[in-house]
């Protein structure tokens, strides 16, 4: 996007109980003030200069246990999970401010978080430009807010019918990971590695947005059915999943079997790959350094849809963890 | 400052538990990304193109508690303190990006919250840009970035031997309405609005830009002698305060008495007022709509004195509350 080259936009947002609370809260709120290229509903806020922010939020026995992590980890995952937006948006990070609310005694070791927290960081080519401190009266909270810069935006909105809906790596890692842990048992040390250290894929986004195929762009944080559910609304068109082309972790599979590893990646969140629309025919596969797979399609309609072989596709629900409805107790 | 003028520039802190972990946090960080034009240490992060940012915590039983506050006070109060950050580099704001982690059913309501941290923010000219929501296991957790604008950010660096030291409005008050609900009691109405809706001092800091009489500007979060302390370490200065100067609040006085309103004033915080030094004859006093008070004077040296009238100052120790030392029970 060129500077003031584009309107201030809004973007819709999918389905799901925390984006219904999202949408209440900026109801209220009128046009976009000065400078502001990109404003509520995407995956990051974009300013004059091609300044892009994003505020995410990682909570103790919400977003993460203690007892699945190490400090170290949680600090990187927190981080990570943040720059993932500024992947969405095909940004460059430079930045991160971290707000962290520290345990009593006897909880994360703060130093540990915030190594993690620089490695993350660096990893992505980001240092830490400042922050705010406090004590917590009980859980860890580590908010990360990222600083990237791009002078060409990826949305979500842009998607046409007879695009192509494509995503990064493999999916289902992570969910199936928390899974494990929640019946109590281990997962392998690949499923361990997708959830405590998550690899937010900017070196790909950028590839992506030098090759001029990016139509639409999102974050895969709350599993492919509820993100492509935003590409979707924000594009005001319907995309169609084939099942059989997802690419579903395989250590997810042994796991959780092949449905289960198939729901993880619609549903479960937290791979922070990308899902992608671009032009019919533009890409190949052999772009990135990571597996890239073409999972659908866009067609004229509303709403993500699930081929299952039949040619019958069936109206996906969002059914991605939601941060917010309270499904009894915490899971990330 | 105009864009690109300045180079990029770190600031030395005061002293404190807190500010020691934060340089901890950003000991091993190197240069300043590019496009970065002020980075940690000072009240907020400058970008090309003179966007300011700045994140604030506010967490339940250590920043507020909700048997003081309303919910619609609590996201007020959580905004106002953030964008009294802007207020200390002279930025105008134009946005807010909102986390609220939240408590489950009978928690606060987040609606009311957000209410409140729109209120503030629209207060101030600004709007709500995006965010992040999710569930908290116990405390409620408000995270509020702001997002402003100025071309001429002030400084916490910059003071000089001979300059003046300035404050605005009345101090205390929020810290003695704190100190009594603490002890049980029910503070008065000027001292219960003074923390429960604070006013980040906005106009009176452009107006004191446009001036062009900031050499130095903090805004007052942790008590006078603590941010002041910041601008003698930024400025490489001593800073020497007159007691029968500080405009300690009338109310703070009337509930705490002359000498306890004095050490709220100095030590207690969340005032949000601002405190600037500008060349010696340069204000009047009368040049902003409200109280505008010299209070002290820079001097070669360092740290923070107090000159209690008899002409030879002590040092202040930082007092400030501090958001990270474990003191016994939750104080904001």
């Amino acid at each position: 996007m060129a500077e003031g080259g584009t309107a201030p936009r809004r973007v819709a947002l999918g389905p799901g109980a925390e984006f219904d609370l999202i949408r209440r809260f900026l109801a209220g709120e009128g046009k976009l003030p000065e400078g502001v290229l990109v404003g509520p509903g995407d995956d990051a806020t974009v300013l004059e200069g091609g300044w892009v922010l994003s505020t995410d939020l990682s909570v103790e026995d919400v977003h993460f246990r203690r007892a699945w992590l190490s400090d170290t980890e949680i600090g990187y995952r927190a981080a990570a999970a943040a720059l993932s937006d500024l992947a969405a948006m095909a940004a460059r990070p430079l930045g991160v401010l971290v707000s962290l609310a520290l345990p009593p005694e006897g909880g994360a070791d703060p130093e540990a978080v915030h190594a993690g927290i620089r490695e993350a960081a660096a990893a992505a080519g980001a240092v830490v430009l400042g922050g705010d401190v406090s004590r917590s009266p009980g859980p860890l909270v580590v908010d990360v807010v990222v600083v990237g810069r791009t002078q060409a935006p990826a949305l979500r909105a842009g998607a046409e019918p007879g695009d192509e809906v494509w995503v990064t790596g493999s999916l289902g890692a992570a969910a199936a990971a928390v899974r494990l842990w929640t019946a109590g048992k281990d997962p392998a040390a690949e499923l361990r590695r997708a959830f405590a250290r998550p690899t937010p894929r900017i070196a790909e986004a950028l590839r992506l947005a030098e090759l001029g195929v990016l139509h639409a762009l999102v974050d895969l944080s709350d599993g492919l059915a509820g993100d492509a559910g935003h590409l979707a609304a924000a594009g005001g068109v319907e995309i169609v999943l084939e099942a059989s082309r997802v690419p579903v972790s395989g250590a997810a599979g042994e796991a959780l079997g092949e449905e289960g590893a198939l729901e993880a990646a619609l549903h479960g969140g937290e791979d922070y790959e990308l899902c992608l629309v671009a032009p019919a025919g533009s890409l190949r596969g052999d772009e990135l350094g990571v597996p890239l797979t073409r999972v659908g399609r866009v067609e004229p309609g509303d709403g993500v849809w699930l081929d299952g072989g039949d040619g019958v596709p069936r109206r996906l629900a969002r059914g991605g963890y939601s941060h917010v409805a309270d499904a009894g107790g915490p899971e990330p």
